[in-house]
């Protein structure tokens, strides 16, 4: 990791830059798939499953009994694992539940916000060395509780038209209402267009390539809602001399393990931790089966050791990270002063990986930068808030005559006579 | 208005098309501009201005002394109008607060999600011929009630560089803190990217023609959060013999009066009311200001008439109307039974206009059916939330073999020794 000794303010932004996030250039490629899905339906998802994915399934939809067979294949350690890690995400977003507000504004003006389910989502979850079954968790658990009728999920099989056991038990379990064997741009364009055989969601959610993601943005430019525009995987860790150094070498290379383009940044005011840290990143990344990528993440990765508290909070809400452990004396009180930041992990004993896997939050968080702006998935991304009006004689007649101005000073008249006509039924 | 009587389900889907939103075509001309702004700042958007807006303001940041002197030029009738609707906005988004949530998933493992203001919001106001200080209104308001730190406002001003004083009136109220004089794509290109003048925002709110909202589009990709994708504006009315014909005439044209590509559906299981409802549109038409505009919208614009209380309500869930005006005996039983809608108007009494301007809710609202996916903006739209996690030393022990056991299965295996190295510690 390279490591920058107090740079000044002017730096920050140089020094906190992220790679390019432009996907324009696969737009074009990524569009003319779209647009024979859109047209030909299944036989364009087949054409491009066998070209991209070298398969081409018969049946997409899987069956009942290749998910009963799948149980079969995930050992009973596993599964008792899911199922507390289930339960967890389910409390975390069970409260997460929001109750209809009702507000009487004026007399006989009474406003509604009601929370409704999405019908149709859509889950994709990548195929791949890593089965991630755990995203399976972390989408469809807040669907359900979201009460999202209809709860679809594309994921590409392998060569062998098989798709991981661990990941069809868990869609299972958590209540996936259908699963197909379809992966990339042709599973994105499948939800956002139904064909015959897959129906057409609402909203699509989950991780992907630069193809997939592509294709996330194109469609939601009008044919559907995804869940937030994606980049690759960042975790910061602010720590001070009282952070445990293998704790923090050990957080950084989950962080590095997930592809050679993690963002990974260590920001301390401590010296000392900085060369401790290094020492045990080099122990521990030469017992790592995924050494390799680990180590090229690493090379692009920073460590920014600064003077105060408040710049490294300062720095922190200005990088906006996906993830952030705070492993320093007051973790409590700088934890109360991040504003950006996708998800939190407090104190020495509250690693990464905790949140990815079981602690309850959810692992789909805004990447780069975009936790100014965007939240992680929680349930409140499965719902949609419609607001109600019901407005009795009386209150008509007490706020009518605002609606009456102010119609007439836009020069919207049809408007304006709304008001006037019922009004004057009244008189 | 075009009549359908009784038509059959497979012809649904074609009676409730919409006019095609692809801005795609726009695409090209405005990312152009887009890139000079990014490129050359303040400069290009004086040369823009000039071409588009024929003017070239000086100063763009409208001074003190402009908005002291719009104040003076706004009647004191629309004030108090202005100064009602804001408290019903008020009341209304400050009742969509949300707690803080915490919740111990297992013992020792404390789970919290926060909502966190957005610090820096843009407003885009449009100019043209109906000064639009009612959507700086719906748009201000939440921001202020969520603490958005930089709540910037652009609009362009007419020919002798004036701003509305409506406009800059409201703006001042609600506390905008700067305003600006630009419009269109120079307006959202300066907020996604700042310039030496306009600070870059976080989110971009607010309505605009087709252009706008193909800048938008764009920038939305990858620099910055907007609001929701926009079409032309939209009013559905569900009604039975116990409707006003009157009232429902005065409904469908304040949408007609909006624009030639207003989108204006009645619904309804009564024959009488239709011929009812079409002498009233005629006699009302005559008497409108924007008579040519309400009269074009009304020729695309469509009377369905059904059977069942049932099929109309599973027809309006399936078009997702943006605005909705229930005026049927069950009104209360049916609006229970809306799934799909931005927001919804109950009973005889409730004109759209209402909430256009002045009951609480918010006007900026979810068309061309997005509202199966979307809200229309609301207090969360003004939010991030992020998720906190803090486990205690004993929690880890209780959750961390669960991730060690999945973070293995996933072949992550930095992830699992973040637990592994911690809980070796705890031996």
């Amino acid at each position: 990791m390279q490591v920058f000794e107090y740079p000044q303010k002017e730096e920050w932004a140089d020094l906190l830059k992220r790679p390019e996030n432009d996907l324009s250039g696969l737009f074009n490629k990524v569009q003319t798939i779209l647009d024979e899905i859109k047209k030909d339906g299944d036989t364009a998802v087949r054409k491009y499953s066998e070209k991209f994915d070298g398969y081409a399934a018969e049946e997409i939809l899987v069956s009942k009994s290749e998910i009963d067979e799948a149980s079969l294949n995930v050992s009973s350690q596993l599964k008792e694992a899911i199922y507390k890690a289930k339960l967890n995400v389910e409390k975390f977003h069970e409260a997460q539940i929001i109750p209809e507000r009702v507000v009487e504004t004026m007399p006989g003006v009474v406003c509604r916000q009601k929370c409704v389910p999405i019908e149709k989502v859509g889950l994709y979850i990548p195929g791949g060395t890593a089965p991630l079954f755990s995203t399976v968790l972390m989408l469809a658990v807040p669907a359900k509780i979201a009460k999202c009728k209809e709860i679809v999920l594309c994921t590409p099989p392998g060569k062998d038209g098989k798709i991981n056991p661990a990941i069809l038990y868990t869609a299972s379990l958590v209540g996936v209402t259908k699963i197909y064997k379809i992966g990339g741009v042709q599973a994105i364009g499948s939800m956002a267009y139904g064909t015959d055989t897959v129906p057409k969601v609402d909203k699509i959610f989950g991780p992907g390539n630069s193809f997939v993601t592509a294709a996330k943005q194109l469609v939601s430019l009008k044919d559907v809602a995804i869940d937030m525009p994606a980049g690759p995987s960042e975790v910061e860790v602010l720590a001070d001399d009282s952070a445990n150094p293998a704790f923090i070498a050990s957080d950084l290379l989950s962080q590095a393990e997930h592809g050679v383009d993690s963002q990974v940044i260590l920001i301390t005011n401590s010296k000392t931790l900085i060369s401790e840290v290094q020492i045990e990143l080099r122990n521990q990344l030469d017992l790592l089966p995924r050494k390799e990528i680990a180590s090229k993440a690493l090379d692009n990765s920073r460590i920014i050791l600064l003077n105060e508290t408040a710049e490294m909070i300062e720095m922190t809400n200005s990088y906006a990270p996906e993830h952030l452990i705070i492993a320093m004396k007051d973790e409590d009180s700088i934890a109360d002063q991040i504003t950006n930041a996708g998800s939190v992990f407090v104190g020495n004993y509250t690693p990464e990986s905790a949140g990815d896997y079981a602690s309850g939050t959810n692992h789909t968080l805004p990447t780069h930068g975009y936790a100014k702006a965007y939240s992680g998935v929680n349930l409140d991304s499965y719902l949609k808030k419609i607001t109600f009006q019901k407005i009795s004689p009386n209150g008509l007649k007490i706020i009518g005559p605002s609606i009456e101005q102010m119609a007439g000073e836009e020069q919207l008249h049809a408007h304006k006579n709304a008001v006037t006509i019922r009004l004057k039924s009244l008189e």
